[in-house]
């Protein structure tokens, strides 16, 4: 066993906060156009330069006086001036306003010299003679300084207009245009190098070799995102291999480019352990493994002047750890607060047992209740499963002392991102291309397709709204039966020939190569029942014909993969549905007609997903048509 | 009175929202690159691929065998394997195990063929012979299937991943990554057109031109940032002037590049009018006015098969038309969701009459009080000032009937931006230098310049947490005294000709002008206090001094205005600070020493903000530093 794999000495969670603290990961400020400033923090003070209004400003449509000319002027009494020009907005006065006469202005105008005060237009009249406007009398008094706005009033020069550490949202933005500030010295954003760590790590968008064990690179991109909505700017690195000087090298160009540099933990131990040894012995370890469920594998180092931390490997871990550990230093160095919606409070569903002894970052679900309040589930538990992702919606922190978690205990859970929203319709059972159609028209469902048998399972343990059965079931269930629909089930078989398998005896009689689905679907509960009625039909034992079949025992997950497996050759036949066969083009041996029922947990009708869901039910044709073998009941 | 001026059916605000609905605004969906997807809104679902994990994977470090070869084996009764071979994690399988034999394996690698599980290599022991490792023993039994996570077991081919209008945070990239997704099917971003009007308008960063009534575009940035944040992209125009032709040229050409197309009215209402004729004539107005103060001049029309909203002038009344009516319909075409943090509610702090028969959208300011709990307060009453954006943090929408609103009563604030929070301090009073200094080392501190006497009255009126007063006064207020320091004031006069205006008397006896501040500054009272002793001096009237001082009854804004009157040349002496003197490079002529004390409102003192003010206030050293004429007391 290497060094890395042994964890004696586990840092505190407080230590790797203060490690990463200790980095300094704040790039220098840095000057941009105002067009691009929004969402930026201001780096300094900006204090105004001119006064706004710039000068001395009409604030209605008037006429321009000396207020002393108007005392005694009202409705019966009105006050006659001489006209002696126009001032308009955007033009500088041609005229001087003296005794007895006005200048017509308009708002925002410049007040021509002599006049003080503005007479707005609605309690004016115009007089005229000969045919021409000549003069105009005032129904009303003014006094100086009525109706204009002094230069210096809005914002006087010299003031301080907006503090440092200021979010530039549109209104500050405003306030700078006003200030004739074209440019804006705002807080650095720091670049953050992520560098990948894995032979067997191929790109999004570049081509797979399963039979080799190639993946594609999940963490790289979850984490690259994960620091630009923390302020950072994401800067990805080709991967090393594990060849200890091509690593050393790849490192030391990444700390020289970036503030931070961060590396996921891998399959590949041996990459992880390059990086480990490049830090220890050219950098400086600060840290290494965390008591944190799941921060064993986390490393705190210095290299090259830059900082360094490394994550785990499981994806829902890796973005754990970087929520919890990195997001806020990056967070800190970019000046941006953490959102008010990073964390939201809500009661456990479900009782939860722990005892590890150190604290626990559980990765956690939301659902909503009928009224509104939010209830939370344990999802996740170490599958390093990539779905993880987007079944748990964050995190929570589980103090080491606590044995369990009560349903009902008040809990707060870190978002993994401030936009995650709890899905409006918590959905688990059977996978069925209707049902896929059908949470296309809802508003953000969450539906996990873990077949009918789990999924009856699942809502009987209270936390989904609703389960999606399939097939024959006996399970007893509280529950409301919102619709469903029938599909057309059988045996797809390879296209263009139809002769070759007719019936489920071909499967017994004949040496076909057979893919079965897992005994969770309710296809699979569809085809144990056609089994039993061939045996009763036969005469024979059940196990005699299932023991024929070859590839029965074998079950595979989705509701394509047998059909899948057909149409790349790998089979003869595959469990399926007949709307499958038709979309990838194959054959199919029809056995019969299944129910596919939306059954919902009796607390949660009310709920509005619920309710959104059930309306769908009522009107299901342009769900299911095109379907082949669907029919709406 | 042209047609514009005249509102005689001003529409419902639900007519306009119907008709901003009525027009549409949402493009073509578009394909970005999976790293720029972050933030976007999913056009279509996506659906598995392929099968993850691709092949049947190993999910522990050990030795890959068939299962129902290790039957019985326990800690006491091992059973012992022939070593064939190593699998790595990335690699393609060399060996096939067979019956009695065993693979090492990592975390992640393919299982070989014939194997269907791992032992972990926790619980087995090589075997060595003749110093070579020839062979392993398991010390548990495992099922076929433990330990091996099978193909498609995370997501199956042919499964729904995301559904449409999925928001892409972070973990949904990571889920597409995982399905080797590069290129992302997103809805568009629709392309909003801001045209200018008004020819005193002038670009920030370009001259400006005062004495002929330029101004800084305010709005078209303001509205251009708020257009982004609602998941827009912002186009700005130059502006047309007035001229019909060329304005009609400019709104077809912005019709045919944008989805929407945004105006906001100017202080030329001759380009206003331009614009609403070109709509009339060559488009289809919808709708001009709405019942909504500030909506009257508010503009829904067509134009070349595009959109065209209006927006009042005023900053404040632009973007609460935006923000009402516009930002929502941008959202809706881009569907983004409205972020939870775009409204919070609070009681109002002082009682608001209101009685004007149209909906109101008040701008509000927001307080916490020492609790934490959000106090709102009315702002900004149509006076047009810049310097409301940012004193109004949103608006609060009340009903035509609505006669008052209570203190205590409880309204919903809808905030200018999702990312608006209420300051950590209220502060209200004398501007001044280390004031400026001060509040640059607090967290997001909100002050307003509104002299001693007008923050004093405020600070009664119950609104602020504290006020800062210079100055001699006699007011009484129920207060705390926080803190504070004294600063030199006197004559700011130009430089390099300290011989010219010695005293006080200089300004009476000879015919110098001088530029005064406003009645509020507490400057203003210190001086006014030195002109009593002066008429005691000298045993006349006080108005004897007063009226021969040049310019003593115009009072001007900010703590520099006099100081950079007199920088400009016009004006031979201003009231300010040594400190002012010192930092423009103007002459100084002491008068006096005043205090400057920060007062808080006693149910505030315990708010964290006034806290760290206060701790601030008991170090300042550091702030006076460096300030002429400042000593901390």
């Amino acid at each position: 066993m290497s060094d890395r794999k042994q964890f004696r000495d586990l840092a505190a969670p407080e230590a790797a906060h203060d490690a990463i603290d200790s980095l300094d990961l704040a790039p220098d400020p840095e000057t941009v156009p105002l067009s691009d400033a929004r969402g930026r923090i201001l780096a300094e003070r900006v204090d105004a330069d001119l006064d706004v209004p710039g000068f001395d400003r009409a604030s209605v449509d008037g006429y321009a006086v000396r207020g002393r000319d108007t005392f005694g002027a009202d409705e019966a009494d009105p006050v006659a001036f001489d006209l002696v020009g126009t001032v308009h907005a955007g033009a500088e006065p041609d005229v001087v306003v003296g005794e007895g006469e006005a200048a017509e202005i308009s708002t925002g105008a410049v007040m021509p010299d002599g006049a003080d005060a503005v007479v707005m237009v609605e309690r004016t009249e115009e007089v005229e003679a000969d045919g021409a406007v000549r003069g105009v009398e005032a129904r009303t008094a003014v006094a100086p300084g009525d109706n204009v706005m002094l230069a210096g009033t809005d914002i006087a020069a010299g003031a301080r207009a907006l503090g440092p550490g200021t979010r530039l949202t549109p209104r500050e933005i405003g306030l700078l245009s006003a200030l004739g500030v074209d440019e804006v010295p705002v807080r650095g954003r720091p670049t953050v190098g992520i560098v990948s760590t894995g032979d067997e790590l191929v790109r999004p968008g570049g081509d797979l070799r399963s039979e080799a064990g190639q993946i594609y690179d999940v963490n790289s991109y979850t984490v690259a995102a994960g620091v630009e909505e923390a302020g950072g700017e994401a800067k990805l690195y080709p991967h090393a291999g594990d060849d200890y000087e091509q690593m050393e090298q790849l490192l030391f160009e990444a700390a020289s480019e970036c503030d931070l540099v961060l590396s996921s933990g891998s399959t590949s131990a041996s990459a992880v352990d390059v990086i480990y040894r490049v830090i220890e012995e050219r950098g400086d370890l600060l840290l290494h493994g965390v008591a944190v469920k799941p921060g064993k594998p986390m490393l705190v180092g210095e290299l090259g002047g830059g900082a360094y931390v490394g994550l785990p490997g499981y994806p829902v871990s890796a973005l754990t750890i970087f929520r919890t550990f990195v997001a806020p230093a990056i967070r800190e160095a970019s000046g941006l607060p953490e959102p008010e919606t990073a964390t939201v409070r809500g009661r456990m569903a479900v009782r939860e047992r722990y005892a590890e002894g150190r604290l626990r970052l559980m990765p956690a679900g939301l659902v909503t209740d009928a009224d509104g309040d939010t209830l939370v589930y344990p999802v996740d538990k170490g599958s390093g499963a990539t779905t993880s992702l987007v079944d748990a919606d964050g995190v929570v922190a589980v103090d080491p002392d606590t044995e369990y978690l009560g349903a009902g205990d008040e809990v707060a859970v870190q978002l993994f991102s401030p936009d995650v929203r709890p899905p409006t319709l918590l959905a688990v059972g059977e996978d069925d291309p209707a049902l896929s159609r059908l949470l296309d028209r809802l508003d953000s469902p969450r539906f996990r397709p873990v077949g009918s048998r789990e999924g009856l399972r699942r809502l009987r343990g209270g936390v989904p709204d609703v389960a999606v059965v399939a097939g024959p079931t006996n399970r007893e269930v509280d529950a409301v039966d919102l619709g469903g629909w029938t599909r057309e089930w059988g045996l797809v078989v390879p296209a263009g020939t139809p002769d070759d398998t007719e019936s489920l005896g071909d499967l017994v009689d004949r040496d076909l190569g057979f893919v079965n689905r897992n005994t969770d679907a309710g296809l699979r509960s569809s085809l144990d029942a056609a089994v039993d009625d061939l045996a009763d039909t036969r005469g024979v034992a059940r196990s005699d014909l299932t023991d024929a079949i070859r590839g029965f025992a074998v079950g595979t997950k989705g509701v394509e993969s047998p059909a899948r497996a057909v149409a790349r050759g790998d089979a003869d036949a595959g469990l399926g549905l007949r709307a499958t066969a038709e979309s990838l083009g194959l054959g199919f041996v029809s056995l019969g007609t299944e129910s596919v029922r939306v059954r919902a947990n009796p607390d949660r009708v009310k709920k509005p997903g619920v309710e959104q869901l059930s309306a769908r039910l009522d009107a299901l044709d342009p769900v299911t048509d095109g379907l082949a073998g669907y029919d709406p009941e």
